[in-house]
């Protein structure tokens, strides 16, 4: 068995679990910061064990085109290449193909595209996308899947379910790696009806975990919120649940709410780059001028290395300045917030008490469940 | 007291001292990297400490202008601003003034500058720069002083070394913080009568340490090499010497040879942002396609985090992926090799080996004594 899953209690549809992989044990719910060029920007692996990142993503995409798998391959994979000794998820490059590559063309044989570094045309078939996540050698790999905007018009979504399936079963014969888990990904949009034909035909073919795809691309919270409760409710109860690419804070909230117990984003290391800060009273922009003489941490009770350390002031300097060290300290702590509230949900769970603590968090950031 | 310095041992007009600073010892001969804008660029203290650093430079020039030397003075001063709790030594401002301000007109009463920010006129007098090392409260301050090309005419040079006296007296008139030392520092460029003036001018103002000024400002190492000796030979032997701004490794040593105890330079960090390292066998260019497929660290027998951890094969990746952690890795690694050439050097002097020592250094990297 690659990995195992165990749901050890809820609380309501909320579940609190455990991921085993190859490379050690995650607690779920899990925030997997990303690491998308083999590196999660800005910090070091020891600072991101310090924020208390448990397993984080590699995206294909990206690494097939630099520095190319099979340089990583040849390197020892990717945990020794970037120096990460924990859990690896890889996606499959499908979400970025859609987002990043220009001219590209997908047919039931492959996705054609156009790298962004270069321009060279690329071909994306799944036999292939499973061969580069094996030679990458992450603890988790997925499925190629397409995915079409949450609003594309039905037949979009219709056929973008069909070609994902057929790519699915191609994936799980082409794979091989005997130390890999590989997961499938759900398509549908908003339409469950199209959710619910693809989760079941996924959950036939047996894979270890199962991904809520097609989210995060172009629908508001609103709309993610009210079909991701039934569209988890979709998905087996005794595999892991990751919803691809959510979110922020009281996204994650409304989500573990709803039994997703894995999430990866880019927005912790993206705000912390751009000078603004996660905190649970809400957002700071570290480059206003209130901030000028506060010696005031981010949070008080924030336990990460840049609160323990350093003022708001020295952090708005650091910005006004251009100093590199800005976008890495906030960037911690970011990551360090986002993996902090997984804790306290993991605890709030275990304690029954996650409406409660949702509730309260919401009041404060000013969302709704 | 507030500084302490005591001469260990010699080898040849090598010394090897103690300082003893309100923040802590700091063995000598020392190498301070440059922390212009109250961090070193691209590393936390942490990062720092375990590079081996244990006294860093500030600027006061830049502080002065953002984030000012008042609000830093609010905040508790640099040491907490920045979280630096070793020794820091702020420069005067005067270099800076020569090297960055447009339109700077200077008078035997002040600097005048155009700040490079902003554009703000802006006036630095002796009393002010005293008055902005207060605020910032280094464990070592710098006189102003004013600081020509070392080629400059021989009477800028005479000028300059007359307004630098003038300029000294002052400061130590105005200097009042009992927790912190002020350097003097002799200018005078390659004119050893003029230098000689300079010296013993300020020794008889009793200066606690004295800086060898107007290197690094034009010459070749072999003209800065040709005039050391004998300028350093100028300066008091019980106090520490100080050679400014200076530079290569080759050029630390032939200067600790000449009897140098302290150094500043931004070379490891920006060189370190450039792709550029620092070895034992020479600089490595990590850019260059050769290190593609290299799994050897930058130097096998660093014991730095950076070459504990990566190899070159993934710097060449960082740096071609525009990656953050690029810079920070690789400037890490700079100032470790810094610090341990510094280290390595005090051992021979101990040991009574450092020409031996030097010419094995200077027979890998191309240099000459």
């Amino acid at each position: 068995m690659t990995i195992r899953f165990e749901v050890l209690s809820t609380d309501g549809a909320a579940r609190r679990g455990r991921l085993q992989t190859p490379h050690g044990i995650v607690e779920t719910p899990v925030f997997m910061p990303v690491g998308t060029q083999a590196t999660v920007k800005g910090l070091t692996p020891d600072q991101l064990e310090e924020a208390g990142a448990r397993i984080i993503l590699g995206n294909t995409y990206h690494l097939a085109l630099r520095p190319g798998d099979e340089l990583i391959a040849e390197m020892g994979g990717l945990h020794r290449f970037m120096h990460w000794n924990g859990p690896i998820l890889t996606d499959s490059g499908g979400f970025q193909i859609y987002s990043l590559a220009p001219t590209r063309q997908i047919t039931d044989h492959a996705a054609v595209f156009r790298s962004h570094i270069d321009g060279t045309l690329l071909e994306l078939t799944p036999e292939r996308a499973v061969a580069i996540q094996e030679n990458l050698g992450a603890d988790i790999a997925m499925c190629l899947d397409e995915c079409p905007p949450f609003q594309a018009p039905p037949d979009v979504l219709r056929e973008a379910v069909r070609r994902s399936l057929h790519w699915a079963e191609r994936c799980r014969a082409a794979h091989r790696r005997p130390d890999q888990a590989l997961f499938a990904i759900v398509q549908g949009g908003p339409d469950l009806t199209l959710r619910s034909h693809c989760a079941a035909a996924l959950a036939a073919m047996d894979f270890p975990g199962y991904a809520l795809g097609g989210f995060s691309v172009g629908e508001t919270p609103e709309q993610m919120v009210a079909v991701l409760g039934p569209a988890v409710a979709l998905l087996p109860t005794h595999k892991p649940r990751y919803l691809m690419g959510v979110g922020r804070p009281q996204d994650l909230l409304a989500a573990v709410m709803r039994g997703v117990d894995m999430f990866d984003c880019v927005l912790p290391t993206r705000n912390g780059r751009n000078a603004s800060a996660f905190t649970n009273s809400g957002s700071l922009r570290l480059r206003n001028a209130c901030h000028k003489r506060d010696e005031a941490p981010l949070e008080s009770d924030c336990p990460c290395y840049t609160c323990r350390n350093f003022s708001r002031a020295y952090l708005h300097h650091l910005f006004l300045a251009k100093e590199m060290l800005g976008p890495t300290l906030l960037s911690l702590h970011n990551v360090a917030f986002y993996c902090r509230l997984m804790a306290d949900m993991r605890k709030a769970i275990t304690e029954g008490r996650l409406a409660d603590f949702a509730e309260v968090r919401l009041a404060r950031w000013g969302g709704s469940l």
